[in-house]
């Protein structure tokens, strides 16, 4: 017996997080009561969304030097110290829209380095969240541990999109290094539970759709876990890159967006989907 | 072309440790100036040289009610501080042979419980080394985190003679268990280098010889390395142990010795290979 059309499925906990929903937030709200807003790089992953927004008065800067008045917002990723020290300088008024949870992650990094600890931070070394973390370690994958070099005591954070199984790894692998480690575990519960319900529906559909920024890291995560699952996977930005060959004989299609994909354009993708 | 006699060779770092004969040493002067000597339990995990001290008046007993008097020598192995404190309360005077790395691990208990962290040994449960720490935790293999309760701040320590990798893999489990977790890597150096050297003869060698107590941990992890090593290995204790079939056709056979293992008998065991 042949079902048709196929059964659509969106994952449980998809698209906007916390920290995401709250620095739109505040951005939406400073352009209504301050006039022009500046983020410096895209206030989120994810370029549809930053494109709405640069339309209400939310413009995107690559370098301070670039603007003399306006407010600066800092996007949820944060922002390294020294720009923020810049800024000050600059006497240009700032909207903290970083994420509580990066917050933290920054603080953790500062109470570390005081206590002594070289700071690890399993992460992406381009990642805005890492870059703005001052004087750390970065280390992507447990096999570059081998090679790294450590000093006695060091503390390890993960960036707050990473998975628990890569971050593990990377503790095994520096745990055979050096004497002593603190770790803090650092990913973020709506992370976690964003990829366990990706990982729950990946496995029981035959199609994957992963939507959200091609930049965005917590996005590349859901590609990994839809993947190692063995589920025929792709990453999307919008209903327009679905391409009809791909949905061909699919009987049971999931779909699942990274935390800054706005609800706009998964609702553009269910529509997209036949008969759903 | 066939070579025979086989070669033997024994591993670099094999036989007593720093700690082991530290303890025997305090022992003998024990036994020399104060009398009486009586180890709670084996002084180490070695029966044929508990025996040799035993003629030279260094008694094993099992409890402290067995002795009113004489002089209490604390093993290798550390003892419990409850036990400690019935033996001051007994007037008994104590010789503390603790090794000082044992001693280390019974520091780091205190100071991470004193600092709110609930401790987990990664060890074997019955082993007087980890049965010696209060109120803790014991994990033996990575597979028994899964169903560990666990607070939310943990203080790893490993028994001074795990593998390097056993103890990685179980903090690799607990990262998943809890948010923040410090570790300290108490496998002893020494236990290290021994175990190193036997994993490198173990690969050059078709036959191995893992000399040492059945009681001895240490012992019992080169047996597991030489395993891993896919070298077919027997364990003994004295050199009357070895079989000669074990020996028919092998052209290398490599010897090593756990911590508590004393030369005499690995000269004993070198003696009785063939044309060594």
């Amino acid at each position: 017996m042949r079902i048709y059309p196929p059964s659509v499925e969106l994952a449980k906990d998809s698209g906007f997080c916390f920290g995401v929903r709250r620095a739109i937030k505040l951005a939406e709200n400073a352009v209504e009561n301050k006039g022009i807003i500046y983020s410096l790089g895209p206030l989120i992953h994810n370029r549809q969304e930053v494109e709405r927004l640069e339309k209400k008065g939310i413009h995107v800067i690559h370098d301070l030097s670039q603007i003399e008045s306006g407010t600066l917002i800092i996007r949820s990723h944060g922002v390294h110290p020294e720009i923020l020290e810049k800024a000050k300088e600059k006497a240009i008024p700032i909207i903290d829209a970083t994420c509580p949870l990066v917050k933290k992650v920054q603080e953790l990094t500062a109470q570390l380095q005081k206590e002594g600890y070289e700071v690890i931070v399993a992460g992406e070394r381009n990642h805005p969240e890492v870059m703005a973390l001052p004087e750390v370690k970065v280390i992507e994958k447990a096999q570059e541990a081998e090679k790294l070099r450590v000093k006695k005591k060091i503390g390890i954070l993960s960036q707050t999109t990473q998975t628990i199984e890569n971050f593990s790894r990377i503790v095994e692998a520096l745990v055979k290094k050096t004497p002593e480690l603190k770790v803090f575990n650092t990913i973020c519960g709506a992370t976690v539970e964003r990829q366990k319900s990706t990982r729950n529906l990946a496995c029981r559909v035959d199609l994957m759709l992963v939507v959200g920024g091609h930049d965005s890291a917590n996005t590349k995560r859901l590609m990994e876990i839809c993947k190692i699952a063995g589920t025929e996977t792709y990453h999307i930005e919008t209903a327009q890159e679905i391409k009809s060959s791909w949905l061909k004989g699919k009987k049971r299609i999931g779909v699942t967006a990274g935390a800054s994909t706005p609800n706009w354009i998964i609702n553009n993708v269910m529509k997209k989907l036949p008969h759903y």
